[in-house]
């Protein structure tokens, strides 16, 4: 049995999603139970309209919430009995194996790492997402945001954290190949952070394939590709917007003339198959790697269908992942790196 | 008369692109004229073939061409009449207004800023470029990746010469709205070189209006985005990689059934001017900024469809950018700054 732990009112506009998309996920998985926190009555009200399997669903009760736009020194202080931070408790007892909320980035992960701590080796949490590739694969991109300045120390740490997750999920594939996000092919270019990075992922055991450029990202060559927290987010939130624009773009040409529109109808169910396969809540779960503990973000945004999709990641990640080990074989291939 | 200085044997196929691209340049613009350099026999065989209007071409011979993977220090030393520098030399002596070359970007770079040197209290030259956006307007981006690490001061001096060249460009509009590249809107967020930026850009008597983030950069809500060059080249490559993603991806659907394959032929003609509208050669020319003298880099491996848009794009500037007024300008907002 996988039990996971809920931010349920967590989000923009919390219970109306976490609600129905508990219940759906508890419906595609029988093996899951789910531990929600936040206000009981409200939870009981908004599970019981979802239809959920209530017999798989433990409520714990609280009404503090960490507002969207608190900052994280406030939430730390003020809401040590907020749905997120029992959330997160939850995983630190050994009662859930993972938590996942749609709450405030910046509270969660300062939360995250006060009560959950990193791994041994790790001075800092990183944030991940996978995206789609050209070649049907997916990549993950780390750090999302978590550390604007990285030292080249730090960056190896990312390279570490993101070869074992990949490595976890995929167990009977070659080891991950890692990229690091650079301005050209050779060991020379970039930032003087970058080119250290570049020595020394080169001196590790990881399967460093050499740097990726900015149009390499969704072709699917590497499984991992490493960047700082400023460039990761810009990067990300550019994937974002350039697909919104071509997405804009397609839809007004085709509104144009009449002629277009007509165009416009026989092509929609096409248009819509992929639509749906590049979803953006298809990958709506940014993982915080380098913890002693997993914890998922959901876009605070998103809908029930993108919330459900973070569950399943988290889901994917209790399976799979196994922390002591992980942190085993951190610890060893940072001492063969000092050695 | 405009004259333009063009490095014919530049690019991945030299005078195949340059000589149909300058033969439809002339012929669209009757009050221009241009120098080619290169090799004179093979530049004369070439437009011939492009039945170019060859009475407003003046050839310059030389047989020394720089290679597209020799290092700017090679070429500088070796190369003093290449066909890339006799382009250069052109704008120097005042016989063109502006160069344009689609060879080596290093050697390019490099060779402009040798001869034509930066303007006064210009530290370091950067690569900008100009963008679609969403709402048909464009966003002018700089550094692309001349200047991987930057200082706040210098970062502000890319701002400073963004914002002549918008106002240049449109000299009817309001000053040039400046964004500067960053991972939230508040001014706490970022490096501590883009915080310092960010201040710097504040005290400045531009038309500073915050941070913008990657989503917003294909949006049209500013008319200059600032970012260092290791980021900036980053992003560019990102959208167009994020562009092909997405045109692979509509391709594949399309062809997937013969239900889908027969709705692709209906769709065909709006998506081909979908496809037109946002073609990555009308967005060729890569401008030098911050050099006494106007430099064009196209794409090397560009068509010359591409090559042509490069010289519309250095030919708009030639007839609006006063580089004098300019320097001025520059020279005395730089002073108001340390005043």
């Amino acid at each position: 049995m996988i039990t996971l732990a809920v931010d349920a009112m967590g989000g923009d506009i919390g219970l109306a999603v976490t609600a129905p998309a508990a219940s759906a996920f508890l419906q595609q998985h029988t093996d899951t139970r789910l531990i929600m926190t936040g206000d009981e009555t409200l939870i009981r009200q908004a599970l019981q309209q979802a239809n959920a399997p209530i017999s798989r669903i433990d409520i714990v009760h609280t009404d503090e919430v960490v507002a969207m736009d608190e900052t994280p020194q406030h939430a730390l202080k003020n809401k040590k009995r907020s749905s997120m931070r029992l959330a997160i408790e939850a995983v630190k007892s050994g009662e859930a194996m993972a938590a996942v909320s749609a709450g405030n980035t910046g509270a969660l992960m300062a939360t995250a790492r006060f009560v959950l701590k990193t791994l041994p080796g790790i001075e800092r949490p990183a944030i991940a997402k996978f995206l789609p590739t050209s070649n049907q694969q997916s990549v993950l991109i780390l750090d999302l945001g978590a550390n604007a300045d990285c030292t080249a120390e730090q960056l190896l740490q990312f390279a570490l954290l993101g070869s074992e997750l990949s490595n976890a999920l995929k167990p009977n594939c070659a080891p991950a190949k890692i990229g690091l996000l650079n301005i050209g092919s050779e060991d020379i270019k970039g930032t003087e952070i970058v080119k250290k990075t570049f020595q020394l992922l080169q001196q590790s055991s990881l399967n460093f394939v050499g740097n990726v450029e900015g149009d390499d990202i969704l072709k699917g060559n590497v499984d991992v590709i490493i960047a700082d927290g400023f460039v990761g987010n810009i990067v990300l939130k550019t994937i974002e917007g350039t697909v919104k624009f071509m997405s804009q773009g397609i839809k007004e040409t085709f509104q144009e003339t009449w002629l277009s529109k007509l165009r416009a109808l026989v092509a929609l169910p096409t248009l819509k198959i992929f639509k749906q396969r590049f979803d953006p809540r298809r990958y709506n779960g940014a993982i915080f790697l380098g913890l002693r503990g997993i914890v998922l973000k959901s876009h605070g945004g998103t809908d029930a269908v993108g919330f459900t999709y973070a569950l399943e990641e988290a889901y994917q990640q209790a399976k799979t992942a196994d922390l002591t080990q992980l942190s085993e074989r951190i610890t060893q291939q940072l001492n063969q790196q000092t050695a």
